[in-house]
């Protein structure tokens, strides 16, 4: 059962984001606190999941090295923008998957510095990678830690999450609540490419070039990356209309009931859900054509591309 | 003139500073607009003018290969820092010198995508040390962008800003506003030297690191922005007392008016002037001692240190 072994594996992905937290102590240590409490509310922990096939299927070696690190900073990022995003001024949600948000529980100002946190907090986890011993950065005494892979992996890792990825979708969102019936498909897509699929192609990309992977194959993992985003947020879209609130944990029909304009309200739900199904076999056949051929770690990817596209949660 | 060569400085630095700012173009362009005014709306660019200095001093060369876009990355960052402080949940200010603070021209949401796209931003331009050109990141025919220095540079950078650097003390300056009188004098301190110190020791530190300094200038140098930071921001206190509203450009006695506990409450004015006199005195003398010996750019700093501390706005 894919569900199972990716239940598996997000206990594993868990423990090891779980190992990169900030302590809880100090004069400051309540922004620890609502940092933490905002990842242990947690998710499907997709990101860093996706990361690490990719990282498996180039054959990447020492993920605890350099792979974890950015592992536990993509979640992070993620987790960050769920906090910002649930802020009065943004989406005005007080809860998150069943539980208090970020703001709603310890504060508007710290649900703004604990997301300040997070991000920052991101790109100090990430920076690990160069090794523990700052002293000792880059002295080949640590053969595992590729400082070209490493620079790599972080120009992408924050080109993706910033204003001409996930930020910009953010922007182009908030936007388009107050457009109304103006908003466009091409503005939706917009949206989703870059609100979702730019750190799911984030994901996918670090993990190969952390292994070692060659430009071609990366940017055959960035193709691969949009169309996931893109079919996991239509299904999102899909399953907010006819999808079953226990199993989501959060009511169906918002959209609607807000005068939403989304991929399914501008194309209906038959042509989105042809279009979920085209864009996830686009995705599969993508990945057979990667240079790493077929392994065990490909084979996962592929399942979880279609369990991402076919969840019900 | 050490003010006119500290304005010909900055000036020069806003050119640098220019030519890293986001395009205002595409769908999420108003992101880009409210960062770029909120970064125009500027400030004495200390901190970007401090890491220009201790690279001078240091004989590094080819900034703009690696030091501008840290120079521009402090910046944004510093920016970022002010666009949250004065979001309504926080500071609340409508002003910042003399002109609509960002979520007031922008909106609240902007406010906060804003900061956040800033952030981000400062990341992406760091990383644009490592080279236009991402496929050839490390393959050594670069020879002046060195791995190692910016890597070290990079990690000096997150972990100041962070949460056991700025954000610490922003998290603690916010907290003690509701704790009235029983803030002590520790407390007060911490959140100078996490909240504004932090930054000056990155600056400093940045500077050296890139023009390959060693760990022991380094670590003086932490200790040189830790005495100028604290005697910056005592300086500040003193200004809310008797500076020059029209010098200022902003209302003084505002702390006494919100009751706030500050370190000229707390230890008396004249106490206040002593302190900064000896921690600005403490500064200069660790500056004489630093290995690169005596030369203009060391010569410089030491009138830096002097003008702001000395300085009335």
């Amino acid at each position: 059962m894919i569900s199972e072994d990716i239940s598996k594996k997000a206990k594993l992905i868990d423990e090891i984001i779980e190992t990169f937290l900030p302590k809880e102590e100090g004069l400051a240590k309540s922004v620890a606190e609502a940092m933490n409490y905002s990842v242990h509310v947690g998710g499907k922990r997709i990101r860093p999941m996706l990361m690490m096939q990719s990282f498996e299927m180039f054959g990447g070696s020492d993920p605890s090295d350099t792979l974890y690190p950015f592992m536990a900073a993509i979640e992070m990022i993620h987790t960050y923008s769920l906090c910002h995003d649930d802020l009065p001024a943004m989406d005005n949600d007080d809860m998150r998957r069943g539980k208090p948000s970020t703001h709603a529980k310890f504060g508007e100002a710290m649900g703004i510095l604990a997301g300040d946190g997070l991000l920052n907090y991101a790109f100090e986890t990430a920076f690990r990678a160069f090794g523990p011993d700052r002293s000792k950065i880059g002295d080949g005494s640590d053969p595992s830690r590729d400082l070209t892979r490493i620079a790599r992996s972080l120009a992408i890792l924050a080109d993706k999450a910033g204003i001409n990825g996930m930020i910009g979708g953010q922007v182009v969102d908030i936007e388009s609540e107050n457009a109304g019936s103006d908003v466009t498909l091409d503005t939706v897509k917009f949206i989703h490419e870059k609100k979702t699929a730019a750190m799911i192609e984030s994901a996918l990309m670090i993990g190969a070039a952390l292994a070692g992977a060659g430009d071609k194959d990366i940017e055959m993992l960035e193709k691969i990356g949009s169309d996931i985003g893109l079919a996991f947020q239509i299904r999102d879209d899909i399953l907010d209309i006819e999808g079953d609130e226990n199993a989501l944990g959060k009511p169906v029909g918002s959209d609607e009931e807000n005068g939403k304009t989304t991929y399914v309200s501008l194309v209906g739900l038959s042509q989105a859900k042809e279009d979920v199904k085209e864009l996830s076999q686009r995705a599969i056949s993508l990945t057979d054509s990667l240079s790493c051929g077929d392994n065990d770690a490909s084979a996962f990817l592929k399942e979880l591309i279609e369990w991402m596209i076919l969840r019900d949660r």
